[in-house]
């Protein structure tokens, strides 16, 4: 008789943005006169730019033709995009990464849950607590992170660092040595980040510690600050202990066009064995690759028009982080990120818990967000917007709050 | 200091198909001036249809203009392609599968790789020999499969079910019971397959045993036999012992287009817990679904003019199937497959193994083939040829191997 997987039991409730879409799906097929603003799910809402639609049209059109026709993808990606992101995100910005240390996925999210698969499973995991939620349950179906704690809101076997207005967000070394740190920067929940010389001590932490830090830089493209790292590598000692993971997700809309890479550089070898390697063999067994048209979708991303239409695109959305960030204050929230992240992180009023605040903003104004303790244990208490609406919804979704 | 999963160093050599990208690249560096035809890895040639392209362009449009973009995808894919999927794979063949238990994927190699992630770790793992090696591959990684004998060329503790000249290539409820059993029908490699009765003693000794059936159709468009199952779930009882994978990649084309899904049937319960409910929380936590353009096409796949053209796609495969087959008969060679599915199995002729033939025949005609020791103990002594190039290079290639 078949024995299924038993860590899947352990995970709590479902997935975090399915729940909120099956509460707000119950709250609108209840209230159909309700015109609901969803600043939630971190969902972007602008149409995909003028150059990449038009860099998917003239690939369909090959797929069309046997002479321009392209079945399976090599395993790393096109090395036209491999190519392009190499020049433009890590050349460009002085990082020593090369194209065949680029392994293109269909995103973020996917290589961020699968990554764990190259990691013992006794290994020590340690996340900045509120967290992206896909690090820790990937973890919990691998049974790394042991069971968990409804009173407390905490598996046993991770190590949490937590990120609150007391620290400025800013995660501390953990009391105990990790052997691998995810971190978020800038910051999905919180939408803060830390300046350069402090990832660079973090760097430093974990070539230490022997450590893996997994640098997810999904938000990169909304950095404002100068002092700020766009990549993990340009910090000294980075190839020795840091995979980054990025997205086209937020940078260019991709959300529902799919398209994400891996960067693992070759010095990165732990128990003698090359992660480079590893990684490699797990694309080639696994996956397929992402769409020939979505690859060259992504090249397109780098174009000079490409590049022009999405740092309007990256500033149209700014705009509605600081409708929100001042709305917000003028409101007399206490409010946090939104200068280098698209997310913004607010206290909730009163004694309220994140999710009752949820109930009530989704009751009282019709507008979606997310609870923090949907993040974690030290979330509780706060509450997350984003910036992917339209600037009418967003002005529209403050004016409400205003006046709740 | 972070140790690595190293269930990944008892996988020897790199991915089969790698492994004879690589050796075929070198081979062509070397002779820069010999035309070698490819009938190794399965990759179709034909462009994508017509009614296909026409979908895409018209989602690549959507995309562009804020009214009609899509972010992202439903957890389980867009509702218009599993409808499809159930009326015309399902409904029509009186199939009672519902949309909500039909999973959109990036293709069938990811879901036959991710699907052990719901089995416990010490689940007893049947395969055929020869087998498609995602489904070895993926358990070793797992930690499943125990340990590599070179000898032999097997591991520990799978089961292997060997299909051979010998036994027509129909696999034998084996000697030892099995949580889950993997079979490809269709076959891929051997091209053969079995009779819907017979297919039927499988469910019924699946059911027996609580074991699970993890049932690859991706052939399935190939199939010309009257008596010869399109799913699993024609047969009685399937929907308590069965999950269906799907591909679109070889009855339309879709190697670089990326698209797929998994049947996992509400009623698939074990050990107390619904594969239904953990297969939807492995997809909302790890996934982010096939991109919108891509759903669109396979949409399409099922419109009018859509099953038109792929139906002449499909017969032209087949023509080349029939070349394959009658020309190496005529050359004297031992043939199996090339009816119900795109591969034609062929004895190695004398005492050749079937690498030693896989460098012969690319030596000797440039023309490369995958040898069935690749996939697995039985297959030694085989070799596999596709039906997928174009009509004229699978001619040539024939003429060149007659000509031998």
């Amino acid at each position: 008789m078949l024995k299924v997987n038993d860590n899947y039991k352990k995970l709590p409730g479902s997935y975090l943005f399915s729940t909120i879409g099956k509460k707000v799906g119950a709250y609108a097929k209840e209230n159909p006169d309700k015109e609901i603003i969803r600043l939630g799910i971190g969902d972007v809402t602008q149409p995909i730019a003028g150059a990449i639609i038009e860099a998917m049209h003239q690939a369909v059109d090959e797929m069309g033709q046997a002479e321009t026709f392209h079945g399976y993808a090599p395993d790393l990606g096109y090395e036209f995009l491999r190519n392009a992101i190499v020049e433009h995100d890590y050349k460009a910005r002085g990082c020593d990464i090369s194209a065949d240390e680029i392994f293109v996925s269909d995103g973020a999210k996917s290589d961020s849950a699968n990554i764990q698969e190259l990691f013992a499973k006794d290994s020590r995991i340690a996340v900045c607590d509120p967290v992206y939620p896909v690090y820790v349950d990937s973890n919990v179906m691998a049974g790394r992170a042991g069971t968990y704690d409804e009173k407390t809101g905490m598996w046993s076997n991770l190590i949490y660092m937590p990120c609150v207005m007391e620290n400025d967000f800013v995660p501390e070394f953990p009391g105990e040595t990790p052997d691998v740190i995810y971190l978020c920067l800038p910051n999905n929940p919180t939408g803060t980040t830390i300046p350069k010389a402090k990832l660079q001590e973090w760097v430093d932490y974990a070539n230490r510690n022997g450590a893996l830090i997994i640098y997810d830089g999904a938000y990169e493209a909304y950095i404002s600050r100068e002092d700020v790292a766009h990549s993990i590598y340009e910090c000294d000692g980075a190839r020795t202990c840091a995979i980054e993971l990025k997205s086209f997700s937020k940078n260019a809309g991709f959300t529902g066009v799919r398209l994400g890479y891996a960067v693992v550089p070759k010095e990165l070898m732990f128990d003698n064995i090359s992660l480079h390697h590893m990684w490699a063999r797990r694309h080639g067994t696994k996956y397929n690759g992402a769409p020939y048209i979505i690859q060259r979708a992504g090249e397109a991303v780098y174009s000079p028009a490409g590049k022009a239409q999405l740092k309007e695109q990256v500033a149209y959305y700014m705009r509605n982080a600081k409708v929100i960030y001042e709305g917000l204050k003028e409101a007399g929230y206490t409010v946090f990120g939104g200068v280098d992240a698209p997310y913004i992180w607010l206290k909730t009023p009163g004694k309220m818990t994140s999710w009752e605040f949820f109930d009530f903003l989704l009751e009282k104004a019709n507008v979606v967000g997310t609870p923090g303790a949907g993040f974690g244990p030290s979330g509780e208490g706060y509450f997350r917007l984003t910036a992917f609406g339209s600037y009418e919804n967003t002005r529209a979704a403050l004016a409400r709050i205003q006046a709740l």
